[in-house]
């Protein structure tokens, strides 16, 4: 794998301490690539292959009713994520059980005869599905002792990573381009924390991510996506078992998510399919697509090509959320596509903002730009015949329009300047 | 009243037509001022004393199991509001059951030895309470036949209009000051519909649509704000609901509400007494705290001074969701506070940005201005011996500092800005 990965530290393989930090059903480390299996730490990339290291679990007791008696929010699901029983108690910003909406004008605006649902994760506490992905990796920091929570962020993980340290009574240092939207970049500094921004994109934030991991300086630092990459990663597992228990309790036919890393959309995968192995829904077939803006797709231009390895862009779009160029997930993301028959494409900045209004106009969602990227995929995907206009469909939303308003500045405005008078109402509501 | 009150027109008091529309538990609209009784349509003001119109209730078979087996949202109150058993089923933005959040840190950053929560409305769907609202008046217009709706907004409203008449198939016309933020006309203005920006403040806009609502152009619309205001303000007593239902059905010590048109505060205090006479929850003590910015205080300033009648003010702070200088409900807020026990507070616009920050800081909401007058009159009261640092008390949070960027742009931003060095992280973070 990429040279951003460095060796797990000195963790036995297979032999956890005594007195081994509580993750719940969570039971092991596992290379993606190699199957090596390593005891539960902070680390993230495979000793014997530099794979990337992924949670294996050892599940216990998961049943609807269960996970139907739990809270409101994404700990409902503690039992399938690793994170002890109790990490729901601890100081977090509670996110998940957002709204799975019915979105029939949308459906109908797209041509669609099947059932369109919007699952809007714009209703976390941030307003974006990096809330989910953050209190894993919060609580993992707790367990590790790590009193630092640290990321590299295209921008809606810097909010949700200082929102989350400010409410949970850590630090934070959270680094970012110096180039990105100011709602992010303000709502972030106002959290508290330290807020780093780098002169570069998001790959050169990345790297310098991974450069201060060995650090002393950061010894005392979870890097939530990066060291603690396997925690975090498995929060957006949740997406996926709410659509299922929302539906509920079964798969939809489709369902179509942005790529930036590509983790999400592995991640909702591994979650229906968790869900059919563990007998919770019924195993009917599924397909999964995949969103991105032509101004970053490498995982769609590799899609098209039929190669197996992302080859990296240098990203040019106003969507800056998926703006990863070398996205780290990418041939995971090919993978779970290709298996379930989906497909993945990619859109023009001018679409990405049709999109973004398409869906506020037919269901009153008002979504940032991977949003306005998803809705616009999915009609392309619709008019090449790669997605099924019957098939039952969910579309991901995973981030909110107030934090990338200059993708419809200057598209949208007032319909007119009046004077408070009812003559210049009449005037402007009667003019053809 | 104020001049913005026009005549109910020929509706026959007590004496609803065979078909009468369905509102569900409402049988009438009273007069607050002198409890003259009318059927319920789209009247607002009293024939005989041009006071306010409220919807008067026959309650039925209201339990807590029945409101417990309703959705996750606002509509498990359906049988409490002026609403058919079936208006969440008719396309509408679903609004509710907002997080109750438990805030120790920011309880003990105002030195509280009481247990202080947040009820935070940023979470709905449009990050405002003015979606509860929005919601009741929406269903009103489709019983009335009324095909579009609008309002005077001064920002969040336009949004939740806008955006409810998306997904619900009407039309809307939002009418708001010409000077608001960015993030809340723009935000308006992607969902589609009419948007009339006005030169003049929000009572100039107020005003131009009470004028309208004679006038022929607008026989089809339901002005959410003005015609439509009694089942519109009802929508506020949900916050209320959801505060007892969240607390374990039960109601808390304490509770503080930003004042604009003051009809918010008076609704909570509506939903606590009636949940008292229902026998929901024990008749336990609460007092009802208001909040507004120096900038607009004419309810703070009656308070102070002693006065039942509210003097209008020209408005001037950053708290534009609250600068409503005319206050309709303000006499009624006044009413309250006083009977509660309670008080009023008005704060600087330097301390709103403070309480913006310290919120979030300590619990990791970003609240928008509202929220910041909210926080900042807290911290007042509790210094003035006003308000009780041990009693149980819920603070609310009716909007989101994504709309309110103004707010802190200047105040906060990056700790620094660097190139992608590891030498330059460790300069930072090392030199004091």
């Amino acid at each position: 794998m990429s040279t951003s990965f460095i060796p797990a530290s000195e963790l036995p393989a297979d032999d956890a301490p005594p007195a081994a930090p509580d993750f719940g059903p969570a039971a092991r480390l596992t290379c993606r690539e190699c199957g090596s299996s390593y005891a539960l730490g902070a680390a993230y990339a495979c000793i014997e292959c530099f794979g990337p290291l992924e949670v294996g679990y050892d599940y216990v007791d998961v049943t609807r009713e269960r996970i139907e008696s739990g809270p409101q929010n994404m700990w409902r699901y503690a039992c399938l994520l690793p994170v002890a029983s109790y990490a729901g108690d601890e100081p977090n910003l509670n996110p998940g059980m957002t709204r799975l909406v019915r979105a029939d004008n949308l459906a109908r605006a797209l041509g669609m005869t099947g059932t369109l649902w919007v699952k809007d994760d714009s209703g976390n506490p941030t307003h974006s599905f990096k809330d989910r992905v953050v209190a894993v990796a919060q609580s993992a920091a707790r367990r590790l002792g790590l009193g630092t929570i640290a990321c590299a962020s295209t921008g809606n993980l810097a909010g949700a990573v200082a929102a989350a340290a400010a409410r949970g009574g850590q630090k934070s240092v959270v680094v970012i381009p110096s180039d990105l939207e100011d709602g992010k970049v303000v709502t972030a500094a106002t959290y508290g924390g330290t807020l780093l921004a780098v002169n570069g994109s998001y790959d050169d934030v990345n790297r310098l991510c991974s450069e201060l991991i060995g650090d002393p300086l950061t010894e005392d630092w979870g890097f939530v996506n990066v060291n603690l990459r396997p925690y975090y990663a498995e929060g957006s597992k949740t997406v996926g078992y709410e659509i299922a228990e929302q539906l509920g309790w079964r798969l939809p036919q489709q369902v179509i998510s942005p790529i930036a890393s590509g983790s999400l959309l592995t991640k909702v995968d591994k979650a229906f399919r968790e869900f059919v192995q563990l007998g919770l829904v019924a195993d009917t077939p599924y397909r999964v697509f995949g969103a991105q803006a032509t101004g970053c797709s490498p995982v769609s231009v590799a899609f098209r090509e039929g190669h197996d390895v992302v080859r990296p862009q240098r990203p040019n779009t106003i969507a800056k959320s998926l703006a990863i160029g070398n996205p780290a997930d990418g041939p995971y993301a090919l993978d779970a596509v290709r298996r379930s028959g989906g497909a993945i494409g990619d859109v023009s900045d001018a679409e990405v903002t049709e999109g973004i209004r398409l869906l506020a106009e037919t269901e009153g969602i008002f979504a940032e730009t991977a949003g306005g990227v998803t809705v616009a995929v999915l009609r392309q995907l619709l008019a090449s015949g790669a997605a099924d206009p019957a098939a039952e469909t969910v579309l991901l939303n995973t981030g909110d329009g107030l934090k990338t308003l200059d993708a419809v500045l200057g598209h949208v405005g007032p319909t007119a300047v009046i004077d408070a008078d009812v003559d210049e109402v009449t005037r402007v509501l009667t003019t053809p």
